[in-house]
């Protein structure tokens, strides 16, 4: 038997409730930091569960930011120096991650607060995280603005990719288990996935088949 | 050691090692099905892994549509009749889920030539998906057109939410473990969350903790 709510009794909850399960439908999300530095050299790094994918050809990804939030250093810094990082969140560091989240003084780098390290390289402004096993260098495109809630929806091109070189399979994907990537449920818990299978491309008479990699 | 790809690098890949490699980049992704009914009384079910929360005051979603897909159908029954279904993908569906994106004719129901079960409740006109634990039943609100690569955003509001009573923790939390629900990477990996921790909200000058539920 299933619960109920309508739009009108979901509007009627208590913040904390609503907050909760309203960041619970629509399923996991991914767990990435994203690093900026200001103009003045200060570093910034915070999480996030609304990076997305966007598109491969030119590869693209998009994440959205509430009206007023923790992140706005994040996005002051992305307008004012055009660069910023995108970092998975492994196993072994989801404590550190969420410990982002935290609201540090704007003198204090997320980075040394919750114990993770910067990472320069080829020359990229922005700090990568170190302790990331697929770290993401993009560039600033667009925001658009979501005038029904007031949130950003903030579009990036990846410029630099890195990544483990074991985890790459013959096809081009990588195993995020090997990575030990994890994802997010709601807005506090870290969980990290167990392959069940990978699938051929899907055909109308056809039973799914596994993908068997050569 | 990590493999280093640029822009340039990632654009002169082939076509199907990168599409593999870019929609891996970000981490793992939500599998939702979603569910529409044309004006004709047509039914289509295909499954995306783009939803995501986009507000809890009013209660919004999003999710992305190629330019040219096998969503197309979709996106049409969307437009004409205003409503949709997102159901949440478990473990003991994903063959299923899977076959959704194959190309069936217009006439063909996803719904039949998967094996899943249109269920209607509370004289909403799209259908839901009957073997899912967590269904929303949406209402179109707006589509934001990405000039970079021909993508459309689609932003709709939650106006039913079904669940299981059963997975729901006392803070208002879904938990998603007791539903089962699978998480995607890449284009055709379904993976198993399995939880790590729960933790409190963050502040600058404590650990971070577990969260413990009363």
């Amino acid at each position: 038997m299933k619960k109920h709510l309508t739009h009108e009794e979901i509007n009627n909850l208590d913040r904390f409730p609503k907050v909760n399960l309203m960041n619970s439908v629509t399923g996991y999300k991914s767990a990435n930091l994203i690093g900026t530095k200001n103009s003045e050299g200060a570093t910034n790094l915070a999480i996030f569960n609304s990076v997305c994918h966007l598109g491969s050809s030119p590869s693209l990804i998009h994440f959205t930011l509430r009206p007023h939030t923790v992140a706005r250093h994040t996005y002051e810094n992305i307008l004012s120096t055009k660069y910023f990082t995108v970092n998975q969140v492994h196993s072994g560091i989801i404590k550190q991650a969420h410990h982002t989240a935290a609201s540090f003084e704007e003198s204090v780098s997320e980075f040394t607060a919750a114990g993770l390290t910067e990472e320069y390289k080829t020359d990229f402004y922005a700090p990568f995280v170190r302790e990331s096993a697929i770290q993401l260098g993009c560039e600033y495109v667009n925001t658009y603005k979501i005038k029904e809630n007031g949130c950003l929806l903030v579009i990036g091109a990846i410029k630099h990719l890195y990544f483990d070189e074991h985890i790459q399979d013959s096809d081009g994907f990588l195993n995020l288990e090997k990575a030990a990537t994890v994802c997010i449920n709601g807005l506090d818990e870290y969980a990290l996935p167990k392959p069940l299978d990978r699938f051929e491309y899907a055909r109308p008479n056809e039973a799914v088949k596994s993908k068997i990699l050569k």
